[in-house]
């Protein structure tokens, strides 16, 4: 998943943290990290850059074992062999229970019974997938007609009379050219919006089922899934054509709809964090937190939603052991549950490790796909920021050197640490095409470049390292 | 459909034949068209390129129709259709019947079922779809080892020990840079041998059955169907993504794969050519042919393949009416019916009108989908080319001036014209894409650009009505 934000580089606050870090009597002036960890920085940085591991750890998560969506038994497969690759490599790593949801996807089908110009006798069909929280049709499906609304305001005009026992379609486009352009977190936020909250909207106004234009930059006839909130009626995502064609033939007569949804919201069962560790040499009760999410979506095989960020939070680890760098502070790798669909797994750990948490010094999440990285956006104290100075330096030949202040957790996972004061850290790559394979049958391998998988890695790698060993840690609060 | 040729553009020859045409000597000196043609042809190109009439042609044919595969209830009905379109702007329109086969899909699913690192008790879902003239797995399916080849020479090597009762897999990749580098014809040739002829090399072998790699050129999970020669075994067309992760776990160990295909190839029924006379003033037996064929593959709505040919033949037509203007020879719009999977079609038509075919002056087709037209391909007498020098100046300003001389029908449908000595010529368009969407969920009708739609509809218009007005009509033979 991803949540939306704003992605404005404040290049004018770069330039005020590099001068005020040329006055050392600045309040909160940072103690300069010493020669060997700014060297060990770059080595860590050169050997990632050299390094196949996390693309074996992709490789191993999306093609062996496949889609991993929380409660499947690949799910929990993926937490004993995420656990045991980490003890493999050192770490102490450990399973740490959390009762998670358990969807199960049934029978997804859709075709026009009635419309404008049809071919008597025939029917058309429609590509959709149920959403996360869906409720299902019955097993013959459901038949109605569909009204088709661009937004909450239209869907509100047309009020409960127009709306009752119709199929509500949400046909608010993606914007691929705000995607293109950089801003792919307004353009995701704008439409998924509709995927969020248009069922249970639509089922206040007595709607048979909602549908969403799926939420996404391509045109391949690709259902996008997601989460949905509970709205106690059928949920789906129809392709972008999809909505095209029947919000065109709306426009020539009614349209009715056989709708097949069948999921199952089955009862919670057991899932689990990967919770693995370095332990610091010096304060091994201080803790960095390296993180990316195991659980997927059932679609695809979550390459790039999520194996990539479990996958270079591992190598942050194994990147140091093979380099035989052992950290002042604890690097805890997690590989985090149900981040797609409920977040029991980063509550559950924020819960469980409550007492700990003033001890946690950062956490940092990887949940972008696995494009060339730009740097971090940060969710910590401003004077923290020139304290990192020299991690810009040495991401700067990569590419990977800004840091950029977020006002919303950068990481969905990591937000619950947040609220305890801890400093977060999401890795921001180029995300113009992610929304693209998000959540879909193609989120598979192919959709990483190795070399930027590697400029992942590199990134995360020493970004952990720098906060696990610097003389002190960040300073906290915002 | 589309067959794949050398696109090399012939610039030297078209200087050639400007050098020609300015020698009044020479024996096969055009006569030149009159004021009166040349403005007409003008006046024809800039009517079309302002003219939604195609558009809504594809719209309502995709859209209100949908799927169109020979024999479908919704193929006749298109027949039906664009008789009547087209007697409504005056043609004297007829439904020419000609039997054809009717595939109907059936179930079409795939799971791995066994291989290295395997979550216990799982499968790995496999998107795949029928290719024409698959037999049908039994309903349960079968399951068997998967063997994966790139090549012919390499299923040769196999040799049937390790063929027989094996799902073959060819992996072939379609090499999306030659199609973006303007090479889409080899590109496509390269990758649809193994879709045409792998089911009857593989089941020469005993294989149980056999999978191509879907030929196209992107990356969304999308299978592409197509015909297959008939072959006697199961054949179908997983994703590009599937083929991937099929041949990587066969390089870490046995893959076995149960496969449910289930299509039906029906006896032959009637299906119909629409054939569509806009008479000569002057020579109303000499006919000019222009042409798109009006079935489709049944997973998309078989829009850039080829309802855009067939509305861009029908704008030629429209548009002389719309602008009273009468050519001397007769242009017929065909809508050819079964280009897909059998070409019955235009063998039909050939053999029913073989006594006129030595009046048939010229054919024309489009069936590269609706992208920026380049110009034209051409399979005539090469003295002909030189005659139509005023047809490329006409199209100068919308870059639509290459005449191209082809070794090979520009066209599946006027191929048996050309075997009678007809001069053919095929549009050619700007074809990057056009593999990306061909024979997919994803042909449908946002993939066409109106504009780009005018222009093709522009380039016909101005060529069908040279051929069938030009003094004499081009020389015959090779």
């Amino acid at each position: 998943m991803f949540r939306p934000t704003c992605f404005l580089i404040c290049s004018t606050l770069l330039c005020g943290v590099a001068a005020a870090q040329d006055n050392p009597d600045a309040a909160s002036a940072p103690k300069p990290f010493p020669a060997e960890l700014r060297e060990q920085l770059a080595r860590v940085r050169d050997a990632a850059l050299a390094d196949d591991y996390a693309y074996g750890q992709v490789s191993h998560l999306t093609e062996n074992i496949g889609p991993r969506i929380s409660g499947s038994p690949q799910s929990d497969f993926a937490a004993q062999y995420v656990a045991d690759q980490l003890r493999e490599v050192g770490l102490d790593a450990k399973l740490e229970k959390v009762m998670v949801p358990r969807f199960v996807r049934g029978a997804e089908t859709a075709e026009l019974v009635a419309w404008h110009g049809q071919t008597p006798g025939t029917t058309q069909k429609i590509i959709v997938t149920a959403l996360g929280n869906s409720t299902a049709t019955a097993a013959e499906g459901l038949t109605a007609e569909v009204v088709v609304v661009r937004n909450f305001d239209e869907l509100k005009r047309l009020g409960r009379e127009r709306v009752a026992n119709k199929i509500v379609l949400f046909n608010e486009k993606f914007d691929g050219r705000k995607a293109q352009a950089g801003q792919w977190g307004p353009a995701y936020g704008e439409a998924v919006a509709y995927r969020g909250d248009g069922a249970k909207r639509a089922a206040e106004l007595g709607a048979a089922a909602s549908l969403v234009r799926s939420v996404g930059g391509a045109d391949y006839r690709l259902p996008h899934t997601g989460w949905s909130d509970k709205a106690g009626i059928p949920a789906g995502a129809v392709t972008a054509e999809d909505a095209d064609l029947i919000a065109h033939l709306v426009t020539q007569g009614a349209v009715r709809m056989k709708l097949v949804l069948t999921p199952q919201l089955l009862p919670d069962v057991p899932g689990f964090n990967v919770v693995a560790d370095l332990k610091g040499s010096e304060h091994p009760e201080q803790v960095v937190v390296v993180s990316g999410h195991l659980d997927s979506w059932d679609l695809g095989t979550g390459a790039i939603d999520d194996a990539a960020g479990v996958a270079v939070a591992m190598e942050a680890a194994q990147i140091l052991q093979k380099l035989h760098i052992r950290p002042r502070r604890t690097i805890r790798v997690i590989a985090w549950a149900n981040e797609e669909n409920g977040g029991r797994g980063s509550r559950g750990y924020a819960e469980a490790h409550a007492a700990e948490l003033p001890n946690c010094v950062a956490a940092i999440e990887s949940d972008l796909g696995a494009g060339h990285p730009l740097g971090f956006e940060t969710m910590i104290n401003a004077a923290g920021l020139k304290w990192l100075v020299p991690v810009q330096e040495t991401l700067t030949p990569i590419g990977a050197n800004i840091l950029e202040p977020s006002n919303y957790p950068p990481g969905a996972d990591i937000a619950a640490l947040g609220k305890a004061g801890v400093p977060l850290f999401g890795i921001l790559q180029d995300g113009r095409t992610y929304f693209n394979y998000h959540h879909t049958a193609a989120d598979t391998l192919d959709k990483i470049v190795p070399s930027e998988l590697q400029e992942n890695a590199a990134a995360l790698a020493v970004l952990a390292l720098a906060l696990a060993d610097m003389p002190d840690p960040l300073p906290r609060g915002r």
